[in-house]
């Protein structure tokens, strides 16, 4: 497992999620593992947290993720910037070799049979709930959080910390065409405690 | 309808949202009109444009949705930021004033019989597309975009343009705890005609 890795308590996942960013998607059946970036992805519960993400038929990590019922979502930072946009371009169909050309290194997480991308800031590793009325009719997926991480050195003690952490590690916001924005300043209403 | 408003061609709609914001859901039945945030939103489809949001099962906003079928989701500012944190803590089941309380101005628009909320950066009129085992099982309703219009100071040709707006004009990405952080930088990849 990575320097800086801690795991985050399943009752604060969502906060992972929750300001938007876009994720990469991974999942394994067999000796086949990809990648894929995906900016339509969001909290679904709190307790026990689940998740929704949109699947587009036409990628291989979709069989993947019905194959095996197992799939993650990580949080890609500034840094991979180029690797969001080549793994979201880049289908495994058209090219083997997909993931070597677009600079994913792969690590494992005891317990988790599943490919994790290194260098994000938080990954949640997710259980399929089957619903195939919103997987045939909308693409539409629904996982359950079995267990997060996250980079100590942006997220911990439950909280984000992008405004005194390396800017490189700041999550990424894709709007089309191979333009993102980076997540900006914090602002507080600051007249509540965080909890 | 408020100076600066113009229509957003429906195959872009989904952009408004690609970037994970925190929105305001309103709706009205009847008499009844509510507006709460909710950071659980997500576009679903492009053509015609789709999108998901989580509506928990106390809000009296939900209630309106299931009855009308209707709701607009809009793209609350910093300089919304109060309002936001308002909406979203305060009940009209315990504050019948709750939108004056909140600071929320309405507005209408001519062939849309919805509360929009003035001041916002981006709004989609939406039509609800009935999932009863969805909305009981998971509290996520989904909504076909039935129209969609944006402040063209920071959104026009299709494209947000947070870089080059007034600040005050950005996103919001809610965390915790009273807690959001604004869209930030710009980045581009660069190698791709923006389309």
């Amino acid at each position: 497992m990575e320097q800086h890795i801690a795991t985050v308590p399943l009752e604060k996942a969502y906060r992972l999620l929750n300001h938007g960013p876009t994720v990469l998607v991974s999942s394994r059946h067999g000796d086949t593992e990809d990648v894929m970036a995906a900016a339509w992805v969001c909290a679904l519960d709190f307790s026990p947290p689940k998740l929704t993400v949109v699947l587009d038929k036409s990628t291989r990590t979709r069989q993947l993720v019905e194959q095996s019922g197992l799939f993650v979502i990580q949080v890609p930072t500034v840094a991979q910037l180029r690797l969001t946009h080549e793994v979201g371009t880049r289908s495994l169909f058209d090219d083997s070799a997909k993931l070597i050309h677009s600079g994913v290194q792969l690590f494992s997480i005891e317990g988790y049979d599943q490919p994790f991308v290194a260098g994000c800031s938080a990954w949640l590793a997710c259980k399929l709930i089957p619903e195939p009325h919103n997987q045939d009719a909308y693409d539409l997926f629904i996982g359950e959080v079995a267990a997060a991480w996250a980079d100590t050195r942006v997220f911990n003690g439950g909280h984000w910390h992008f405004e005194s952490a390396d800017p490189a590690l700041r999550s990424l916001h894709y709007i089309a065409g191979g333009h993102f924005y980076a997540t900006g300043e914090a602002l507080d209403i600051g007249d509540e405690p965080k909890v």
